[in-house]
Protein backbone atom coordinates (compact mmCIF):
# COMPACT_ATOMS: atom_id res chain seq x y z
CA UNK A 1 0.00 0.00 0.00
CA UNK A 2 1.22 3.18 -1.09
CA UNK A 3 0.65 5.99 1.49
CA UNK A 4 0.21 9.80 0.28
CA UNK A 5 2.01 11.40 -1.19
CA UNK A 6 4.03 13.98 0.91
CA UNK A 7 4.59 17.62 -0.28
CA UNK A 8 8.09 18.54 0.58
CA UNK A 9 9.35 21.83 -0.31
CA UNK A 10 12.86 21.60 -1.52
CA UNK A 11 15.77 23.50 0.13
CA UNK A 12 17.14 26.15 -1.45
CA UNK A 13 21.01 25.85 -0.87
CA UNK A 14 23.74 28.14 -2.65
CA UNK A 15 26.92 26.42 -3.72
CA UNK A 16 30.20 28.04 -4.16
CA UNK A 17 31.50 26.14 -7.32
CA UNK A 18 34.99 26.89 -8.17
CA UNK A 19 35.40 24.19 -10.43
CA UNK A 20 38.05 22.44 -8.50
CA UNK A 21 37.47 18.89 -6.87
CA UNK A 22 36.28 20.31 -3.48
CA UNK A 23 33.68 22.02 -4.92
CA UNK A 24 32.56 19.70 -7.44
CA UNK A 25 32.32 17.16 -4.48
CA UNK A 26 30.53 19.57 -2.55
CA UNK A 27 28.03 19.87 -5.21
CA UNK A 28 27.36 16.15 -5.87
CA UNK A 29 26.59 16.14 -1.57
CA UNK A 30 24.33 19.23 -1.58
CA UNK A 31 22.25 17.55 -4.65
CA UNK A 32 22.21 14.04 -3.28
CA UNK A 33 20.99 15.85 -0.28
CA UNK A 34 17.80 16.93 -2.75
CA UNK A 35 18.64 20.55 -2.29
CA UNK A 36 17.88 23.27 -4.96
CA UNK A 37 21.05 24.15 -5.83
CA UNK A 38 22.34 27.66 -7.12
CA UNK A 39 25.96 27.54 -8.28
CA UNK A 40 28.22 30.06 -8.18
CA UNK A 41 31.44 31.25 -9.51
CA UNK A 42 34.02 34.16 -9.23
CA UNK A 43 36.27 34.93 -12.26
CA UNK A 44 38.46 37.21 -9.99
CA UNK A 45 41.76 37.58 -12.65
CA UNK A 46 42.71 34.18 -11.51
CA UNK A 47 45.58 33.37 -13.78
CA UNK A 48 43.43 31.23 -16.30
CA UNK A 49 39.84 30.40 -16.81
CA UNK A 50 40.21 27.09 -17.08
CA UNK A 51 38.48 26.14 -13.59
CA UNK A 52 35.51 28.61 -14.59
CA UNK A 53 34.81 26.55 -17.73
CA UNK A 54 34.73 23.42 -15.15
CA UNK A 55 32.81 25.10 -13.09
CA UNK A 56 30.22 25.58 -15.85
CA UNK A 57 30.35 22.18 -17.01
CA UNK A 58 29.77 20.79 -13.51
CA UNK A 59 26.76 23.39 -13.24
CA UNK A 60 25.11 21.83 -16.07
CA UNK A 61 26.07 17.95 -14.90
CA UNK A 62 23.66 19.10 -11.92
CA UNK A 63 21.45 20.93 -13.92
CA UNK A 64 21.63 24.18 -11.22
CA UNK A 65 21.22 27.52 -12.41
CA UNK A 66 25.14 28.98 -12.47
CA UNK A 67 25.95 32.62 -11.92
CA UNK A 68 29.65 33.89 -12.34
CA UNK A 69 30.37 37.26 -10.18
CA UNK A 70 33.57 39.29 -12.13
CA UNK A 71 35.47 41.02 -10.41
CA UNK A 72 39.54 42.36 -9.83
CA UNK A 73 41.56 42.80 -6.46
CA UNK A 74 43.33 46.29 -8.02
CA UNK A 75 45.58 44.85 -4.47
CA UNK A 76 46.88 41.43 -6.05
CA UNK A 77 48.57 40.25 -2.95
CA UNK A 78 48.83 36.58 -3.93
CA UNK A 79 50.78 34.51 -6.89
CA UNK A 80 46.80 33.38 -7.74
CA UNK A 81 46.61 36.58 -9.01
CA UNK A 82 50.17 38.61 -9.73
CA UNK A 83 52.17 37.07 -12.17
CA UNK A 84 55.56 38.69 -10.35
CA UNK A 85 54.86 36.30 -7.68
CA UNK A 86 55.90 32.79 -8.41
CA UNK A 87 54.00 29.96 -7.71
CA UNK A 88 56.07 27.23 -5.91
CA UNK A 89 56.71 23.97 -6.98
CA UNK A 90 57.74 20.37 -6.09
CA UNK A 91 57.12 20.82 -2.74
CA UNK A 92 55.60 18.27 -0.20
CA UNK A 93 52.76 18.38 1.56
CA UNK A 94 54.51 18.64 5.15
CA UNK A 95 55.86 21.64 3.87
CA UNK A 96 52.86 23.24 2.00
CA UNK A 97 51.15 23.08 5.46
CA UNK A 98 53.60 24.63 7.38
CA UNK A 99 53.02 28.17 6.22
CA UNK A 100 50.34 30.42 4.88
CA UNK A 101 51.15 29.71 1.15
CA UNK A 102 51.64 32.60 -1.35
CA UNK A 103 48.50 31.32 -3.19
CA UNK A 104 46.57 32.64 -0.51
CA UNK A 105 44.46 35.47 -1.84
CA UNK A 106 43.71 38.63 1.11
CA UNK A 107 40.41 37.69 2.62
CA UNK A 108 39.35 35.39 -0.52
CA UNK A 109 36.84 33.48 1.27
CA UNK A 110 35.24 36.62 2.91
CA UNK A 111 34.40 37.58 -0.21
CA UNK A 112 33.62 35.12 -1.54
CA UNK A 113 30.75 33.90 1.26
CA UNK A 114 29.86 37.56 1.18
CA UNK A 115 28.66 37.38 -2.34
CA UNK A 116 26.39 34.14 -1.95
CA UNK A 117 25.30 35.38 1.22
CA UNK A 118 24.35 37.92 -0.92
CA UNK A 119 22.18 35.60 -3.53
CA UNK A 120 20.98 33.68 -0.67
CA UNK A 121 19.61 36.41 0.38
CA UNK A 122 17.27 37.08 -3.06
CA UNK A 123 16.75 33.69 -3.54
CA UNK A 124 15.83 32.82 0.35
CA UNK A 125 18.20 29.65 0.28
CA UNK A 126 18.59 28.63 3.72
CA UNK A 127 21.79 26.86 3.37
CA UNK A 128 25.44 27.95 1.65
CA UNK A 129 27.46 24.85 0.84
CA UNK A 130 31.45 25.82 0.74
CA UNK A 131 33.91 23.38 -0.15
CA UNK A 132 36.72 24.75 2.88
CA UNK A 133 38.85 22.18 3.73
CA UNK A 134 41.18 22.16 6.55
CA UNK A 135 43.34 19.50 6.43
CA UNK A 136 45.33 19.91 3.14
CA UNK A 137 45.12 23.41 3.27
CA UNK A 138 45.88 24.23 7.33
CA UNK A 139 47.96 27.58 6.18
CA UNK A 140 44.32 29.09 5.12
CA UNK A 141 43.04 31.18 7.83
CA UNK A 142 40.08 31.51 5.78
CA UNK A 143 39.33 27.65 6.15
CA UNK A 144 38.68 27.05 9.63
CA UNK A 145 35.42 26.52 11.69
CA UNK A 146 35.93 29.06 13.97
CA UNK A 147 36.27 32.00 10.67
CA UNK A 148 33.01 30.17 9.35
CA UNK A 149 30.73 30.07 12.34
CA UNK A 150 31.79 33.82 12.88
CA UNK A 151 30.63 34.73 9.30
CA UNK A 152 27.59 32.60 9.80
CA UNK A 153 26.89 35.14 12.82
CA UNK A 154 27.80 38.18 11.08
CA UNK A 155 25.60 37.78 8.21
CA UNK A 156 22.85 36.69 10.88
CA UNK A 157 23.39 40.25 12.52
CA UNK A 158 24.00 41.99 9.19
CA UNK A 159 20.85 40.99 6.34
CA UNK A 160 17.30 41.23 6.44
CA UNK A 161 16.81 37.61 6.43
CA UNK A 162 19.12 37.22 9.58
CA UNK A 163 16.70 39.90 10.81
CA UNK A 164 13.50 37.93 10.29
CA UNK A 165 15.49 34.89 11.89
CA UNK A 166 15.92 33.78 8.34
CA UNK A 167 19.92 33.72 7.56
CA UNK A 168 21.38 31.14 5.70
CA UNK A 169 23.25 28.08 7.54
CA UNK A 170 27.09 28.16 5.93
CA UNK A 171 27.87 24.43 5.38
CA UNK A 172 31.64 23.20 4.58
CA UNK A 173 31.02 19.45 5.06
CA UNK A 174 34.20 18.24 3.78
CA UNK A 175 36.16 20.89 6.43
CA UNK A 176 37.70 17.97 8.40
CA UNK A 177 37.96 15.80 5.33
CA UNK A 178 41.36 14.58 4.07
CA UNK A 179 41.78 14.78 0.04
CA UNK A 180 41.31 10.87 -0.28
CA UNK A 181 37.87 10.76 1.94
CA UNK A 182 36.57 13.73 -0.45
CA UNK A 183 37.51 12.05 -3.63
CA UNK A 184 36.04 8.17 -2.21
CA UNK A 185 32.77 10.16 -1.01
CA UNK A 186 32.23 11.87 -4.62
CA UNK A 187 33.14 8.37 -6.11
CA UNK A 188 30.39 7.05 -4.50
CA UNK A 189 27.77 10.22 -5.41
CA UNK A 190 28.62 10.21 -8.85
CA UNK A 191 30.91 13.40 -9.22
CA UNK A 192 32.31 13.68 -12.52
CA UNK A 193 35.49 14.31 -11.41
CA UNK A 194 36.92 14.69 -15.32
CA UNK A 195 34.95 18.03 -15.21
CA UNK A 196 37.21 18.82 -12.74
CA UNK A 197 40.26 21.37 -13.06
CA UNK A 198 42.98 21.65 -10.18
CA UNK A 199 46.07 22.84 -11.39
CA UNK A 200 47.06 26.43 -10.64
CA UNK A 201 48.62 26.79 -14.47
CA UNK A 202 46.13 27.15 -17.05
CA UNK A 203 48.11 25.00 -19.45
CA UNK A 204 46.48 22.02 -21.54
CA UNK A 205 46.99 19.66 -19.17
CA UNK A 206 48.09 19.71 -15.81
CA UNK A 207 50.92 20.68 -14.20
CA UNK A 208 51.66 18.21 -12.01
CA UNK A 209 54.17 20.27 -10.54
CA UNK A 210 52.08 22.94 -8.19
CA UNK A 211 50.85 22.49 -4.53
CA UNK A 212 47.40 21.94 -5.70
CA UNK A 213 48.37 19.08 -8.57
CA UNK A 214 50.61 17.52 -6.20
CA UNK A 215 47.87 17.08 -3.72
CA UNK A 216 45.37 15.73 -6.50
CA UNK A 217 47.86 13.36 -7.61
CA UNK A 218 48.67 12.47 -3.67
CA UNK A 219 44.70 11.74 -3.10
CA UNK A 220 44.10 9.52 -6.32
CA UNK A 221 46.70 7.79 -4.85
CA UNK A 222 45.52 7.48 -1.77
CA UNK A 223 41.84 6.75 -2.24
CA UNK A 224 42.63 3.78 -4.78
CA UNK A 225 40.94 5.71 -7.72
CA UNK A 226 42.57 6.99 -11.27
CA UNK A 227 42.12 10.37 -11.90
CA UNK A 228 39.86 10.36 -14.74
CA UNK A 229 41.17 13.67 -15.60
CA UNK A 230 44.33 12.06 -16.83
CA UNK A 231 43.31 9.29 -18.24
CA UNK A 232 45.06 9.09 -21.62
CA UNK A 233 42.78 8.24 -24.81
CA UNK A 234 43.02 3.92 -25.56
CA UNK A 235 45.57 3.28 -28.10
CA UNK A 236 43.34 2.26 -31.02
CA UNK A 237 45.03 0.31 -33.50
CA UNK A 238 43.75 0.74 -36.96
CA UNK A 239 43.42 -2.78 -38.95
CA UNK B 1 63.15 75.67 22.59
CA UNK B 2 61.68 73.32 20.44
CA UNK B 3 62.08 69.33 21.46
CA UNK B 4 63.20 66.71 19.33
CA UNK B 5 61.51 65.88 16.20
CA UNK B 6 59.11 62.65 17.04
CA UNK B 7 58.94 60.18 14.47
CA UNK B 8 56.24 58.76 14.29
CA UNK B 9 54.79 55.83 11.36
CA UNK B 10 51.64 57.09 10.43
CA UNK B 11 48.53 54.93 11.18
CA UNK B 12 47.43 53.70 7.62
CA UNK B 13 43.74 53.43 7.05
CA UNK B 14 41.27 52.25 4.38
CA UNK B 15 38.46 54.44 4.04
CA UNK B 16 34.88 53.21 2.08
CA UNK B 17 34.20 56.16 0.32
CA UNK B 18 31.15 56.25 -1.42
CA UNK B 19 31.40 59.72 -2.86
CA UNK B 20 27.83 60.94 -0.31
CA UNK B 21 27.85 63.07 2.90
CA UNK B 22 28.67 60.31 5.32
CA UNK B 23 31.68 58.68 3.52
CA UNK B 24 33.03 62.46 2.95
CA UNK B 25 32.63 62.94 6.05
CA UNK B 26 34.78 60.27 7.41
CA UNK B 27 37.48 60.85 5.25
CA UNK B 28 37.62 64.08 6.89
CA UNK B 29 37.69 62.86 9.65
CA UNK B 30 40.16 59.98 8.86
CA UNK B 31 42.28 62.70 7.59
CA UNK B 32 42.04 65.19 10.42
CA UNK B 33 43.41 61.91 12.72
CA UNK B 34 46.49 61.67 10.64
CA UNK B 35 46.23 58.42 9.26
CA UNK B 36 47.79 57.78 5.93
CA UNK B 37 44.31 57.17 3.87
CA UNK B 38 43.49 54.40 1.29
CA UNK B 39 40.60 55.11 -0.24
CA UNK B 40 38.03 52.65 -1.55
CA UNK B 41 35.15 52.53 -3.76
CA UNK B 42 32.62 50.60 -5.71
CA UNK B 43 31.17 50.25 -8.91
CA UNK B 44 28.43 47.84 -8.53
CA UNK B 45 25.87 48.64 -11.38
CA UNK B 46 24.24 51.46 -9.44
CA UNK B 47 21.77 53.22 -11.56
CA UNK B 48 24.02 56.29 -11.88
CA UNK B 49 28.40 57.28 -11.82
CA UNK B 50 27.53 60.72 -10.01
CA UNK B 51 28.77 59.32 -6.86
CA UNK B 52 31.64 57.56 -7.95
CA UNK B 53 32.34 60.87 -9.59
CA UNK B 54 32.38 62.61 -5.97
CA UNK B 55 34.24 59.74 -4.55
CA UNK B 56 37.03 60.58 -6.92
CA UNK B 57 36.69 63.94 -6.63
CA UNK B 58 37.26 63.84 -2.45
CA UNK B 59 40.08 61.04 -2.83
CA UNK B 60 42.00 64.16 -4.82
CA UNK B 61 41.04 66.98 -2.16
CA UNK B 62 42.18 64.09 0.23
CA UNK B 63 45.72 63.14 -1.60
CA UNK B 64 45.08 59.76 -1.07
CA UNK B 65 45.27 56.39 -3.70
CA UNK B 66 42.08 55.56 -4.42
CA UNK B 67 41.00 52.20 -6.30
CA UNK B 68 37.33 51.11 -7.73
CA UNK B 69 36.46 47.36 -7.56
CA UNK B 70 33.85 46.90 -9.93
CA UNK B 71 31.09 43.88 -9.89
CA UNK B 72 27.58 43.37 -10.48
CA UNK B 73 25.34 41.18 -8.59
CA UNK B 74 23.18 39.44 -11.44
CA UNK B 75 20.81 38.79 -9.18
CA UNK B 76 20.25 42.41 -8.39
CA UNK B 77 17.63 42.30 -5.26
CA UNK B 78 17.32 46.80 -4.98
CA UNK B 79 15.97 49.54 -6.20
CA UNK B 80 19.37 50.78 -6.28
CA UNK B 81 20.09 47.91 -8.79
CA UNK B 82 17.24 47.31 -10.90
CA UNK B 83 15.31 49.65 -12.82
CA UNK B 84 12.13 47.59 -12.36
CA UNK B 85 11.74 48.12 -8.72
CA UNK B 86 10.62 51.92 -8.29
CA UNK B 87 13.05 54.35 -5.84
CA UNK B 88 10.31 55.42 -3.21
CA UNK B 89 9.80 59.30 -3.32
CA UNK B 90 8.32 62.21 -1.49
CA UNK B 91 8.55 59.96 2.33
CA UNK B 92 8.65 61.21 5.83
CA UNK B 93 11.77 60.43 7.44
CA UNK B 94 9.86 58.35 9.76
CA UNK B 95 7.85 56.58 6.79
CA UNK B 96 11.86 55.84 5.63
CA UNK B 97 12.72 54.34 9.05
CA UNK B 98 9.60 51.84 9.59
CA UNK B 99 10.87 49.10 7.35
CA UNK B 100 14.12 47.69 5.48
CA UNK B 101 13.63 49.78 1.87
CA UNK B 102 14.06 48.71 -0.66
CA UNK B 103 16.81 50.58 -1.69
CA UNK B 104 18.55 48.18 0.63
CA UNK B 105 21.34 46.12 -1.32
CA UNK B 106 21.31 41.99 0.03
CA UNK B 107 24.71 41.58 1.98
CA UNK B 108 26.37 44.97 0.69
CA UNK B 109 28.25 46.57 3.22
CA UNK B 110 29.20 42.72 3.75
CA UNK B 111 30.98 42.85 0.56
CA UNK B 112 32.02 46.29 1.04
CA UNK B 113 33.83 45.37 4.12
CA UNK B 114 35.16 41.73 2.82
CA UNK B 115 37.03 43.92 -0.04
CA UNK B 116 38.28 46.94 2.43
CA UNK B 117 39.47 43.80 4.62
CA UNK B 118 41.63 42.20 1.81
CA UNK B 119 43.12 46.05 0.92
CA UNK B 120 43.78 46.15 4.41
CA UNK B 121 45.93 43.39 4.72
CA UNK B 122 47.61 43.81 1.88
CA UNK B 123 48.83 47.60 2.48
CA UNK B 124 48.44 46.57 6.40
CA UNK B 125 46.46 48.36 7.81
CA UNK B 126 45.69 48.66 11.20
CA UNK B 127 41.74 50.89 10.35
CA UNK B 128 39.12 50.57 8.38
CA UNK B 129 36.59 54.02 8.14
CA UNK B 130 33.37 52.98 7.29
CA UNK B 131 30.60 55.56 7.18
CA UNK B 132 27.35 53.39 8.57
CA UNK B 133 24.86 55.19 10.29
CA UNK B 134 22.30 53.65 12.31
CA UNK B 135 19.92 56.71 12.85
CA UNK B 136 18.71 58.22 9.87
CA UNK B 137 18.39 54.23 8.30
CA UNK B 138 17.55 52.47 10.78
CA UNK B 139 16.14 50.33 8.25
CA UNK B 140 19.25 48.95 6.99
CA UNK B 141 20.57 45.54 9.17
CA UNK B 142 24.19 46.24 8.03
CA UNK B 143 24.20 49.53 9.56
CA UNK B 144 24.40 48.23 13.43
CA UNK B 145 27.33 48.47 15.98
CA UNK B 146 26.32 44.42 16.55
CA UNK B 147 26.81 43.43 13.29
CA UNK B 148 30.19 45.72 12.87
CA UNK B 149 31.82 44.04 15.79
CA UNK B 150 30.86 40.81 14.52
CA UNK B 151 32.50 41.72 10.92
CA UNK B 152 35.40 42.59 12.82
CA UNK B 153 35.63 39.33 14.73
CA UNK B 154 35.40 37.08 11.60
CA UNK B 155 38.10 39.09 9.72
CA UNK B 156 40.28 38.39 12.70
CA UNK B 157 39.60 34.80 12.62
CA UNK B 158 39.99 35.17 8.43
CA UNK B 159 42.56 36.66 7.45
CA UNK B 160 46.08 36.44 7.76
CA UNK B 161 47.03 39.72 9.45
CA UNK B 162 44.50 38.38 11.95
CA UNK B 163 46.33 35.05 12.83
CA UNK B 164 49.32 37.75 13.70
CA UNK B 165 47.01 39.21 15.72
CA UNK B 166 47.03 42.52 13.79
CA UNK B 167 43.65 42.60 12.34
CA UNK B 168 42.26 45.94 11.72
CA UNK B 169 39.64 47.78 13.44
CA UNK B 170 36.53 49.16 12.00
CA UNK B 171 35.62 52.55 12.73
CA UNK B 172 32.11 53.93 12.26
CA UNK B 173 32.36 57.42 14.06
CA UNK B 174 29.01 58.37 12.19
CA UNK B 175 26.99 55.12 13.39
CA UNK B 176 24.97 57.31 16.03
CA UNK B 177 25.41 60.62 14.93
CA UNK B 178 22.41 62.31 13.27
CA UNK B 179 22.77 63.79 9.63
CA UNK B 180 22.77 67.35 10.72
CA UNK B 181 25.42 66.20 13.73
CA UNK B 182 27.46 64.55 11.24
CA UNK B 183 27.30 68.01 9.04
CA UNK B 184 28.22 69.92 11.83
CA UNK B 185 31.49 67.95 11.82
CA UNK B 186 32.45 67.77 8.32
CA UNK B 187 32.10 71.84 8.42
CA UNK B 188 34.72 71.90 11.38
CA UNK B 189 36.62 70.00 9.47
CA UNK B 190 36.62 71.69 6.37
CA UNK B 191 35.05 68.43 4.26
CA UNK B 192 33.72 70.04 0.85
CA UNK B 193 30.18 68.95 0.91
CA UNK B 194 30.00 70.58 -2.67
CA UNK B 195 32.39 67.19 -4.05
CA UNK B 196 29.42 65.36 -2.85
CA UNK B 197 26.48 63.94 -4.05
CA UNK B 198 23.19 61.77 -2.27
CA UNK B 199 20.72 62.01 -4.77
CA UNK B 200 19.48 57.82 -6.24
CA UNK B 201 18.86 59.47 -9.70
CA UNK B 202 21.66 60.57 -11.45
CA UNK B 203 20.39 63.24 -13.47
CA UNK B 204 21.92 67.34 -13.60
CA UNK B 205 21.24 67.94 -10.22
CA UNK B 206 19.63 66.27 -7.25
CA UNK B 207 15.94 65.47 -7.87
CA UNK B 208 14.67 66.34 -4.20
CA UNK B 209 12.14 63.56 -3.83
CA UNK B 210 14.10 60.30 -3.35
CA UNK B 211 14.44 59.49 0.45
CA UNK B 212 18.17 60.00 -0.10
CA UNK B 213 17.59 63.89 -1.01
CA UNK B 214 15.24 64.35 1.38
CA UNK B 215 17.02 63.77 4.22
CA UNK B 216 19.64 65.94 2.95
CA UNK B 217 17.90 68.49 2.67
CA UNK B 218 16.67 68.27 6.29
CA UNK B 219 19.86 67.63 7.80
CA UNK B 220 21.28 70.84 6.02
CA UNK B 221 18.26 72.71 7.60
CA UNK B 222 18.79 71.17 10.64
CA UNK B 223 22.44 71.82 10.68
CA UNK B 224 21.78 75.75 9.84
CA UNK B 225 23.96 75.10 7.33
CA UNK B 226 23.62 75.94 3.22
CA UNK B 227 24.42 73.10 1.05
CA UNK B 228 27.26 74.16 -1.43
CA UNK B 229 25.87 71.13 -4.06
CA UNK B 230 22.37 73.59 -4.14
CA UNK B 231 23.92 77.02 -4.29
CA UNK B 232 23.12 78.71 -7.49
CA UNK B 233 26.37 80.81 -9.01
CA UNK B 234 25.17 84.42 -7.68
CA UNK B 235 23.95 86.61 -10.30
CA UNK B 236 26.88 88.70 -12.20
CA UNK B 237 26.33 92.14 -13.44
CA UNK B 238 27.76 93.50 -16.25
CA UNK B 239 28.61 97.39 -15.86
Amino acid sequence: MQGPAISQTKQKAVVLLSGGLDSATVLGIAKEAGHECFCLTFDYGQRHHKEIASAKALAEWAKAPHEIVSFQLPWKGSALLDEGIRIPKDRSPEKMSEEIPVTYVPARNTIFLSFASSWAEVVEASLIYFGANAIDYSGYPDCRSGYLLAFQRMIALGTKRGVQGKSPQILAPLLHKTKAQIIQWGIRLGVPYELTWSCYEGKEIPCQQCDSCLLRVKAFQEALVDDPLLKTQPTTFKG
